[in-house]
């Protein structure tokens, strides 16, 4: 089928830039030295995983245990569970490893380093243990130069576990738009992880992976002396989110959601469409940067971006596009009319989904199964 | 498996709220002499569905043909489908009339109203179609004194279709918090669509029924002379916009979203927890109301409200939680400590789950499978 057979809304991925954007990551990280670890929470998509597996990724990222296990069962067993563990997670985890994943779990804390101490010595089992450090102050880990750093090691360590590598995520990249404060974010990534893992050794913890990465400072970092492996997400749709952090153009971003117009109000310069936040996703992430896209970027059938049209409003199944000049509005936008938007942020649109057509260079599409849930 | 024992995070179900809310609603329209129809959008779950019906509920509302196929397939005949009809979608929905499902479309402009005339001749079949009203400039439909009115029904009464009935639905009202507010556009939405559906029957063209709501103003309406049924879907479930509306306490929320403790960073007095925007959803509907909840009201494993923590931030699977007085906050938040978050918007986060738990008052759960896409 076609764009114009398929029903709508229905999320679209344009396989050569998708493509165009892998082998872009992925020669960036030859060139740097470096591993690539994608972190595939983005598209939950084994048709895509395997796209960045056969450009040279080393193994993948994930959000939840569900990811785990759905790419374990597909063959990838190299697989590092981004999110601190906590004890009732670890059976779960346990049983992945026993079937024979390389599951690697993190922790940033003296109680749940202590759990799996714990679950390892009962089960007559181990874990590859990873500690989260903390580089920009957004979220979860560990500060570099923080005591408790060396306590959560020496926890690990002396339960026989170990530390098997320092691990962080500068998700404050999302806020930037300067090269600059980019680049020197994506340092300040690279040097705190760094320096993490030479404090554990200099304290007697081996350590032997060093594991960062954002889509931003990934495409911003100048050299990555000391690191092991990048791990990004988004960088494989990209999103307008993104265009905003000015590391991709729109022209880059390779999901779409396929709408349909379904009525008019010519009085106020609305088009109503089939697209509403079930369709887009609630994600506003452009609302504070320097171009806000409403729910998303309005694009021809081919991609081309409509001037004077703005996603303004969002209900379940209805998109509000606001347009500048409303002459003869029903006609220019007839009813049945397929428009494709652009996202605001690929993780959140890709979620409303079971499944993308991923949209090849003659025209025609195939079904790229999905999955959701934890 | 009660709480306790399930994996976070979890849409949890309390089942004797949920029953609560839908008694109330059916006890309520009863006494105003109207037919009650649910949008099943809110849960897209058969067993929530079931329940309605058996409180008596009379046929559904659908937002998407996946909805009507789903809920047709378990036996639910009478369905309004509650979209402006676009031609490419009528072959799937005659497929779902010709198997038995007594389908009502809606139309609000020429063009589709044309379109499904054109395509019934060609069929030899028919639809039962209704106008869509606006009744309060929000979204979509056909103001009750504009001439299109009349110049559409006569567009499917003379291609052998009729108009079955006419539509609205007021969905300002969410913007409101206010009962004597509330009443006025209550009173609008009954007004404007009776009074539509007397300018179709003054000119000629049969309306049999007249069918509006919203959940705030089924609460607020004072009497519904003129109308036939009344459809609102969240107030099945409530949420956190809906109670800043008023039309409910939080108490009354029957959806939450378990969610446990996975780290804390003590110096700014945040807890993170495993429910982020995948969880929770990324509706921030309260945010311009007069109560702003973040992404969702904390509240203890027994559903009460935990004073002083607002969940400030959301990333794709962590949340953080601000706590006010961070005194000791790693012991009185202990990693894996299970907490349930009320959410914004009960639609939007429902639908980032396959399934929900549904919580009995001897506090077993079972699992209440729910279905997404198009």
């Amino acid at each position: 089928m076609n764009l114009d057979q398929l029903d709508t809304p229905a999320a679209i991925i344009d396989i050569a830039a998708m493509q165009r954007n892998i082998d872009a990551m992925q020669t960036r990280m030859n060139a740097l030295g470096v591993k690539f670890r994608p972190h595939v929470k983005t598209t939950k998509c084994l048709d895509v995983v395997r796209a960045q597996i056969a450009a040279g990724a080393q193994g993948i990222t994930v959000s939840t245990l569900k990811e785990a296990e759905e790419f374990f069962a597909a063959g990838i067993t190299n697989i590092l569970y981004a999110v601190g563990m906590v004890p009732a997670k670890l059976p779960r985890a346990m049983a992945l490893k026993k079937r024979g994943c390389a599951l690697t779990i993190i922790a940033d804390n003296a109680a749940a380093a202590s759990a799996i101490v714990e679950f390892c010595k009962a089960a007559n089992e181990t874990f590859d243990v990873w500690l989260e450090i903390d580089t920009d102050g957004h979220r979860s880990g560990i500060a570099p130069d923080d005591d408790a750093l060396i306590a959560i090691g020496r926890i690990l360590q002396e339960g026989g576990i170990g530390v098997g590598g320092v691990m962080t995520h500068a998700g404050s990249s999302y806020e930037l738009n300067d090269p600059e404060a980019l680049a020197a974010l994506a340092e300040q990534e690279r040097a705190g992880c760094v320096r993490a893992a030479e404090r554990l050794r200099a304290a007697g913890i081996a350590c032997k992976s060093v594991s960062i990465g954002s889509t931003p400072t990934a495409f911003a970092a100048r050299h990555l002396e000391g690191v092991d492996e990048v791990r990004a997400g988004v960088y494989v749709l990209f999103d307008l989110v993104m265009a905003n952090v000015g590391v991709c153009a729109t022209s880059d971003i390779a999901l779409s959601v396929l709408a349909s117009v379904i009525g008019h109000q010519p009085e106020k310069g609305w088009v109503i469409i089939d697209a509403g936040w079930m369709a887009m996703s609630r994600d506003r992430g452009t609302s504070k940067q320097a171009h806000d896209y409403g729910y998303g970027l309005a694009c021809a059938l081919d991609g081309t971006p409509l001037a004077g049209c703005t996603l303004i409003g969002a209900n379940q199944e209805h998109g509000i596009l606001a347009i500048e000049n409303a002459d003869d509005i029903a006609r220019r936008f007839p009813i049945g009319m397929k428009l494709r938007i652009l996202p605001n942020h690929a993780c959140a649109t890709g979620a409303q989904y079971p499944e993308y057509h991923a949209l090849a260079s003659d025209g025609s599409t195939v079904v790229w199964p999905r999955f959701h849930g934890w």
